[in-house]
């Protein structure tokens, strides 16, 4: 059906940036105008797209005249009532974002960095200007995570939430454990089948997963904390051997994004993990993401989808925009308070006082002894070991061997404590490698 | 928090019906005022409860003077806004539903039996009078699946829902593939763990499934079907062998509810399928719902929790109760269309003409040539075999020997003619199965 076939109110649009979700909202809106309409009640009419440089070559077909590189056509156009902002990064984006709500728009983002840096700012600005922000392309792409805490979920008071969020990490981590590659090999392939992008940093580091978690503790807990406080590990330490070990023990490793209350505070990290094989979040493979949710009152609750790429991003970003024009924005907005002084601050748990089993691995140089010698340290600390791998050196005395050392509960604090002794050993190479292990009671 | 110490806007809520879900939902409300509070920014206020037998001992407690047995206290009181329907069956809680509408109530329900078989006259019947129905309990309890395809998926059209909606029937599938059980004895079990009723006849013959994927379809689809016409077949028929056969040839038995676009017309069915090992609803275990969505923009989302219980179910009502309270559930309603002439009828496929592989199962008596004319008779039907699996008679040359052919993809009308034809060869005994293999390449 044409976009403008319809006899019915209509709500004039905008988007402001056409990369791959910018292109994948203008598909959605000017190709399938009788969806969006019988969903919202009304035609959500592309009325203006404004971009930087306007004679780049871009995937989509606009029709002449949509575009434009001046923000004016929007900012000036009192019609134009709800715009997607779907540029990335800091800036330009968070001027932007203030030029539009000043002009009387309500924003939809799929934009984590940006509101896991500037979220209270801008959140308090909409409320303020009486205007609107919704976000649910900023977590987990096509995975409606945003709606179901935030609404669906809205009876219960969330206890924890465990997340893969990142996809391309969750790729790399999968291929590593399918094919055999390096972590090199695997972030070669990530980028070769278009997972990863040319510098995939803040991917692989956690940046990526602990922006989108600040996100999800925000709106699940009230947590106040800024994203670059929450203790964060990236994928770059796990070799494949180490995903080998893991397998041999009964668990696979993921880059795990967890908020959990714990007694009467909030844990917070994001770290590879290990799971053991069979449980849902272990068994996710390929750029996937998944949340596992528990409420007190619905249980766990496990969702899995496309994280990122162009439709399933844009699903989020249009599904934001009909609820906008709609109005139901406007009601979820006003009551969630997000990053608000209204809401009751949680407290956040000390990270050295994070309890938690751990998968250890050194690399040494086969010593009569080194095992009873970080056993020992282990045991000074407070900490009990359930199971150890070692096997003798392939070659010669010189080569270097793993030593694989399962603990089972021990603090944050200890287990760094006892890394900083161990690596203190002659006989112990750098590169040791601290993993916690996911406690699948509370599964 | 007191349900009373909040000094904020309150709205007047009331619940007809104090079983398991309406217990479950009186908790929620008044041990929990501040989290309903800080969803809805007001205070949802229990101010009635009608019940049919006001001395039935419940587990609820509930304050003096708040529980009755006269609906007039609720249809009579003007404050009174939203009220949790949660009766069962058909009668009275149709006529409940209409007075409750009548005298300016917004409605929010569990019961999908009414929806499944009065909901068109329940749905314009709430429209004429500007009164809404929320409805998210009805299927798949704490999977909040009716906001999620609803709204959270709307830029989508759905392409393929496949569920698991009836836990009692999952549950003793599952048990009867881990512990070895008998059907009868899954059946005792589920009673025995309260996952059955006294009498779980609605659950194991596919009864409470196909009411729940009837809402689905509707919402998802606009399919004008009664839940009645969609072909089902129960778990009854499904021995212990058949799962043993099933998991030789790599698959699980799951009971599956399927709503997917054919070509341009809606297959749906509801029946025991084979689902490759490994595959997210083959993996569903115990008493769980789950739920595989797939939309054209977003992809495959899937969707796993408590499909029934107290709190699950009361999780929904709750939200709904919210929903309904900040005016979410109004804006939503009056754009759905649900049960309406309003939507496009989809076509629906003409359930002979659905084309699936089967996997077959036949009791002979151990003859000279019986595969070979089973063979045959495929054949002749244009059917062909995958795969076969025939073992010795144990015993005696009388035994009854099992037959498990496997096909590949033919029309449902070809298999009834097939089972047919094999069922009057005389050494072929009463009992067959025929069951579904779920096309994966799909998945």
């Amino acid at each position: 059906m044409e976009n403008n076939s319809l006899d019915m109110e209509r709500t004039k649009v905008a988007i402001v940036g056409m990369g791959t979700v910018g292109s994948g909202v203008a598909r959605l809106l000017l190709d399938h105008g009788d969806r969006t309409a019988r969903h919202a009640g009304r035609t959500l009419w592309l009325e203006q797209v404004v971009v930087r440089d306007i004679h780049k070559k871009r995937d989509a077909d606009l029709p002449t005249g949509l575009i434009s590189d001046d923000l004016e056509k929007i900012t000036g156009d009192p019609e134009i009532k709800v715009v997607a902002q779907l540029i990335g990064g800091l800036e330009p984006a968070k001027t932007i974002m203030l030029r539009l709500l000043e002009s009387g728009k309500d924003v939809v983002t799929a934009n984590k960095a940006l509101l896991a840096e500037h979220g209270p700012e801008l959140f308090d600005r909409a409320r303020d200007l009486g205007r609107t922000i919704a976000f649910e392309a900023s977590v987990a792409g096509g995975i409606p995570i945003v709606a179901n805490i935030g609404q669906c979920l809205s009876a219960n008071q969330v206890t924890s939430i465990r997340a893969i969020l990142n996809g391309t990490s969750n790729y790399i981590l999968s291929q590593m454990e399918a094919a055999g590659l390096s972590f090199e090999n695997g972030v070669a392939d990530a980028k070769e089948k278009g997972f990863a992008e040319a510098d995939p940093r803040m991917d692989v580091d956690g940046t990526d997963a602990t922006q989108k978690l600040a996100i999800l503790a925000h709106l699940a807990f009230g947590a106040r904390i800024h994203w670059s406080e929450i203790p964060r590990t990236g994928i770059e330490g796990v070799s494949q051997q180490d995903i080998h070990f893991a397998e041999s023990l009964g668990y696979r490793i993921r880059l795990l994004a967890i908020a959990q209350m714990n007694q009467s505070a909030l844990e917070l990290h994001v770290s590879p993990t290990l799971i053991r094989i069979g449980q849902p979040l272990g068994e996710v493979r390929g750029p996937y993401n998944a949340v596992s949710v528990v409420g007190d009152a619905v249980g766990r609750v496990f969702f899995h989808g496309q994280g990122a790429g162009r439709m399933p991003t844009a699903s989020a970003v249009v599904a934001d925009m009909i609820d906008t024009a709609v109005g139901r924005t406007q009601l979820t907005f006003r009551n969630l308070e997000l990053w608000s002084d209204q809401q009751a601050p949680v407290a956040i748990l000390d990270p050295s006082m994070a309890s938690s089993r751990y998968f250890t691995r050194f690399m040494i140089q086969d010593q009569p002894g080194m095992l009873a010698k970080i056993a020992g340290i282990f045991g000074n600390n407070g900490i009990s070991i359930s199971s150890v791998i070692q096997h003798e050196p392939q070659m010669s005395k010189d080569d270097l061997v793993p030593l694989v050392i399962m603990t089972y509960n021990a603090t944050a604090a200890a287990a760094r404590q006892s890394l900083q002794e161990i690596e203190k050993l002659d006989s112990v190479q750098p590169g040791s490698l601290f993993l916690r292990v996911l406690d699948t009671s509370s599964l």
